[in-house]
């Protein structure tokens, strides 16, 4: 089953939330709205919009309301990865463009700050002081968790329970809120945006952990990038720990890894992925990310028997088994 | 008379604001914390705590309210600061450290981003829609501010109105809605917190444009940096535009700016410095700023005769008169 097929019943609330997205960027500054246009038209899953309606349904759903939610959040998604997108100019860079990478950089960092306060100005539209604190504590724990990740860049010595922590902040977070605010923002009762935040929380989880997998194990044509893109930026994933507890493989992976890192970007890193696709490393993970969905699909269990419910659990289901 | 003599009444409670931003800033990643205590070491003016507390009596004045506009205030300017160094390091790198500076480039761009959260967070605990509102318009402005000035360098053919454009919203809105906040958080009439809007505009131009004399005309000991560094950047200011005004001046200071640009930033900007420092770029440059220093002053006179009012004329004739 598609993703789209799930999104069907919220497709025409999507759209108008895929429009105030692309009127929020626009200014009068070309280069600001052609840099925002280009990420708009890159599209996504939208799934922070989309938990945003589904969770929304537990309370006084109005569009106007988790419109106001679901806009800021997917654009303050987008400015983080306009931000990433500045470290990987950066890398380019070494090759050829050298200055007009460099233009590019600053062009990318202002979008991103452009888009994460017109994401800001949408918020402030709902006067809800609540919904601001919520957002604010959890973009700073999104920018320790970004910290984190330079930090961690090939330190294989880490435990799992270190990179847990490192997507809860990255990934789990915003996911996690996408829920409780569509709840918060139509004044759902307490315990159901709880559940929906812990609901989201899960299935975060999972949908990094199935990210970090597929960067292991999907094609390139599937994924949109070479695999092994995060061991060549450093990025020592669930599947790479646990192929690292194998005595058998470990001083193998080591040393490739080794390699990747001395040579600053340029190896390539198709032997490591392969002894980690040998490893048990695949299979631990898949179930790692099970356990999340399994929690995630039990805290449902606090919320109404709406269709916004089961429509949340095949979502989760989705993303524990998706192939992009 | 120096700044620090007309901040003596203000001393302890800019203290407050100075642990307040320190503590704020701290976490538990240690590169965050050494680059946050780094930035906060360096110091500054802290102009926008001191509107903010000058404003702040006009209102109910409590040290508690006003710190948390006061602190976040100052705290987004500091993030602004960061990512402008983005661009600053990205250059040191045409040098030599190459990794050690993209290194750093990571690292101060996420340190803004997390600068920049927190001071939000310090914003959301007054549970005012109301300054939010003000607060992320203000930020989207800047952000356009600043693709502006990337968008301008080396323009030579630019009018002084696209200028000042630019200077209001990359100085000038910032100061203008500490004052207004400062207004704001104590619920001082509207009446008053408008005139203090005036007033933080006008200063904040005036402020912005002794900044850009000073760039020409000031000592490397004074300014901290060699004079010149805003056309070794391509950044063109109010009396570089003036000079290019006189024909008999003209084609020369074009001659120095387009071999600047030519050599990417490793030419020496003095000859085009002496040029501008000969021109009535320099008289004309001081006279528009004391005409918004005396729009400033004029808009105090809305306010009722307290000693803050004293105070914020007498920071507003330090603001064209100062030399560092």
């Amino acid at each position: 089953m598609k993703l789209m097929q799930l999104y069907a019943s919220l497709k025409s609330d999507l759209q108008a939330i895929e429009d105030d997205m692309s009127r929020t960027v626009t200014s009068d500054m070309p280069t600001l709205s052609e840099a925002s246009q280009h990420l708009m038209k890159a599209g996504g899953k939208r799934l922070r919009p989309v938990f945003v309606l589904l969770s929304g349904k537990f309370g006084r759903y109005s569009l106007d309301t988790v419109k106001k939610v679901a806009v800021p959040l997917e654009l303050i998604h987008m400015a983080t990865l306009v931000h990433d997108d500045v470290i990987d100019d950066a890398e380019t860079r070494r090759g050829q463009l050298t200055v007009k990478s460099k233009w590019d950089n600053r062009i990318a960092m202002y979008t991103g700050d452009f888009i994460y306060a017109k994401a800001l100005t949408v918020v402030s539209e709902l006067g809800n002081p609540r919904i601001h604190q919520v957002l604010s504590n959890a973009i700073v724990q999104m920018c320790i968790g970004e910290m984190e990740q330079v930090r961690d860049f090939f330190e294989t010595d880490q435990s799992i329970r270190n990179y847990l922590l490192r997507i809860r902040r990255k990934t789990a977070l915003l996911i996690a809120i996408s829920c409780q605010l569509g709840a918060l923002a139509t004044d759902a009762p307490k315990r159901h945006s709880d559940a929906l935040y812990r609901f989201g929380y899960n299935v975060g989880m999972a949908f990094q952990i199935t990210d970090d997998l597929l960067d292991i194990c999907g094609t390139e044509k599937a994924i949109g990038k070479p695999p092994g893109s995060d061991l060549r930026q450093g990025n020592i994933t669930l599947p790479v720990l646990y192929a690292l507890q194998d005595p058998a493989l470990k001083d193998r992976l080591l040393a490739e890894i080794r390699l990747i890192r001395q040579s600053e970007g340029a190896a390539d890193s198709s032997a490591a992925v392969r002894i980690v696709r040998e490893s048990r490393g695949i299979k631990d993970s898949e179930k790692m990310a099970d356990r999340y969905i399994a929690k995630a699909v039990k805290a449902l269990g606090e919320l109404p028997d709406l269709t916004a419910k089961k429509n949340l659990a095949e979502i989760a289901r989705f993303v524990a088994k998706r192939s992009y």
